[in-house]
């Protein structure tokens, strides 16, 4: 059960203009499954991404890069599920460009004009006939309508499609903002999510696309966590179509840059809250913002360090206010010169910890009261400057235990 | 249900001269439960520890490390279970001298003469007056063959009590070396393990007791982990009751001091090793070793990465040879130079992957065959040097999750 996230109204997703999107079921891994998407873009888009930080990266992403890098223009991107394509060597290498050169055949572009994505096991080799074989029923579905769909179309242990929409005015002209997720375990992001794209139809230059991703990355995936595991297909794409009337943006600094960023970081925020809130077995959202530090870095580590600890996971998920867990994850986050006299801990207003050891004023029913919602905020103040961050995380259940032990079952 | 472990035979637990060990029930949590234990030290023992890293650190751990840099000759330990005194700021502190004030004065002895431990729940005041009413009913228990009693009233969420002992010949004199451990859950040491003590009779000068405490915590209680959550609490002590008549060990790279040092490791190992064996919800005991590396550190950032993996743990649990999610934590472990075309991985005498894919011979009965031992070595070769390191864990199960969903209730 994803806490408080139902599927999107397809009707409250807004096309954008030059972005098509078709699925199809190509077999992959099972029958009956919608397991290929494709995204055609009309020429002319501005396209970047920002790929996992694993060294153990998917042949796909390594593909993406390469492709991005060449410069021809990016005109479709091709995602598979039921199959990781990581730990595949130089099989699986020559396998995603078998993919994009499959596409780019039918669309009469060049192969390095396509990005494969592909998310699911790892260490089996991609079967890439199959999904060559589903290219045609896919492109024979790309419609600008279909971004319900096409968040379906890539979900694995997801229970839930994840997408949202915006609108604002640039320039005074009305664009759009579409993105979709997917994701539910071995989620710690590190540059981007296992496949989050966001596509608007505002004109922005490709000269700040890549810091454009970059920075809506940093504000949205790179700040959710379900089990501490950085996937090796992590990928977030960012697409503008440049179809609206607007001047173009060509610097993220000027009003109409700053305004368009803001409202896509919206939309991104929601998509990486979602795959929290369908993390796998999750039965509570949890907010960890950790404030008073020296650098936003130092925070982050605490953030982290409270919310990968299975400890303070399954204690969230019994709703105990067993705190003082939180208060163990804090002191071995790694800040040598942490002073835990100076650090106060809350749980939404409740004022749990003072200067390290217990509020005297502090009741266990208040605790127990917060414990027992699904929207957790916990705050830590260190005492030691001005900096903070912010981490959301789920909590740690039965079921996610059951869900990871028989995935490929 | 520990894997593999079974309680030790008080028989078979060798007494060590100058060394006694008393247990009572002072019912600091729960009634009817031995919470309390004293061991008690002739005059001229040398002692050393060493404890958590973990900068929330637990009153007594700090005045342990007081109560030694006095140097003023340790001759007593007051250990009690159910409360962790951590998280209770000045007055934890307070609580803790009390206690070993009120031990000293029993036996005629200056406080700093005591060191204190506490494990239990954290962020609640230690109920001290109970501890100081129960030192009376645990002195009279003192005596040398007590071993296998003190193993049981330190356990906390352990199932079953750990205690490992040996005999060796140092200048041709037999002495014994006894230890006992506990802790199932908040298991990944970072110095030491929650509550670990080991004594022998042997003759070993003070000036290199710390070196011997850090050596012996680096090889074995360093290298365990459950859940990754560095407790509040760890602490690993070494007593040598100089009794026995062999001449002095004023140097570990003596052949007396090496053999002595290979002696105790065995045993510290043991009681390590136990730890992961009674781990909360553990089904199974894994050996993670990590080889081919350019340094032991970075083999032991690997080791921990797959050690910690919630995608790992669950997949031993479920004997689910899913082991591209090992590869993925080999792939976010921190190594930035890693090339994952140089990878292999092993599941015991099973080759999984060669160059980081799958390897053509690998079959997936082979990997499920492992998988459904209670014992399993993981062996990834990095390829890139020579270095290697180990790290033993256990799997991550519904267990877990039960046992720390209800340890308050």
């Amino acid at each position: 059960m994803p806490v408080n996230l139902s599927a999107p109204n397809p009707a409250e997703l807004f096309p954008v203009a030059g972005v098509r999107i078709g699925v199809a079921e190509a077999g992959v891994r099972k029958a009956n499954r919608k397991d290929l998407t494709v995204v055609l873009l009309d020429e002319g888009a501005s396209v970047s991404g920002v790929f996992t930080q694993n060294r153990f990266c998917a042949a796909p992403v390594q593909v993406c890069r390469e492709h991005l890098a060449a410069g021809r223009g990016i005109r479709a991107m091709v995602i598979n599920t039921g199959n990781a394509n990581a730990g595949t060597g130089a099989e699986g290498l020559q396998r995603a460009r078998s993919t994009c050169a499959a596409l780019a055949a039918h669309l009469k572009i060049a192969p390095e004009q396509v990005l494969p994505f592909s998310t699911g096991v790892i260490m089996e080799q991609l079967p890439s006939e199959r999904i060559e074989a589903g290219l045609p029923a896919a492109i024979a579905d790309a419609r600008e309508h279909n971004w319900a769909r096409a968040a379906e179309g890539i979900m694995t242990t997801d229970t839930v499609p994840k997408a949202f929409g915006a609108q604002v005015l640039i320039g005074g002209v009305k664009v759009s903002i579409t993105g979709i997720s997917k994701g539910a375990g071995m989620i710690r992001p590190n540059m981007a999510t296992m496949l989050g794209y966001m596509a608007t139809d505002a004109r922005v230059s490709q000269s700040v696309m890549q810091q454009l991703a970059r920075e809506l990355a940093e504000g949205s995936f790179n700040r959710v966590t379900v089990d501490g595991d950085t996937s090796t297909n992590d990928s977030f794409v960012v697409i503008a179509s440049n179809k609206a009337a607007h001047p173009v943006i060509d610097s993220l600094d000027s009003a109409d840059g700053q305004r368009l960023k803001a409202a896509m970081l919206d939309v991104a925020r929601q998509l990486a809250q979602a795959i929290v809130r369908d993390g796998e077995g999750a039965t509570k959202f949890i907010t960890v913002r950790v404030q008073g530090g020296k650098t936003a870095e130092e925070c982050r580590l605490v953030a982290y360090a409270i919310a990968h600890s299975p400890l303070v996971k399954t204690a969230f998920y019994a709703s105990d206010p067993n705190l003082g867990r939180i208060l163990a994850a804090v002191g071995y986050a790694g800040i040598a010169d942490l002073d835990q006299g100076k650090i106060d801990l809350y749980l939404d207003d409740v004022h749990v910890a003072v200067q390290g050891g217990r509020n005297p004023a502090y009741r266990e029913e208040d605790g127990q009261r917060v414990m027992k919602q699904t929207e957790i905020t916990v705050r830590v103040v260190m005492g030691r400057g001005t900096a903070e961050d912010t981490v959301w995380t789920c909590d740690f259940s039965h079921d996610y235990v059951s869900i990871n032990a028989d995935y490929r079952s």
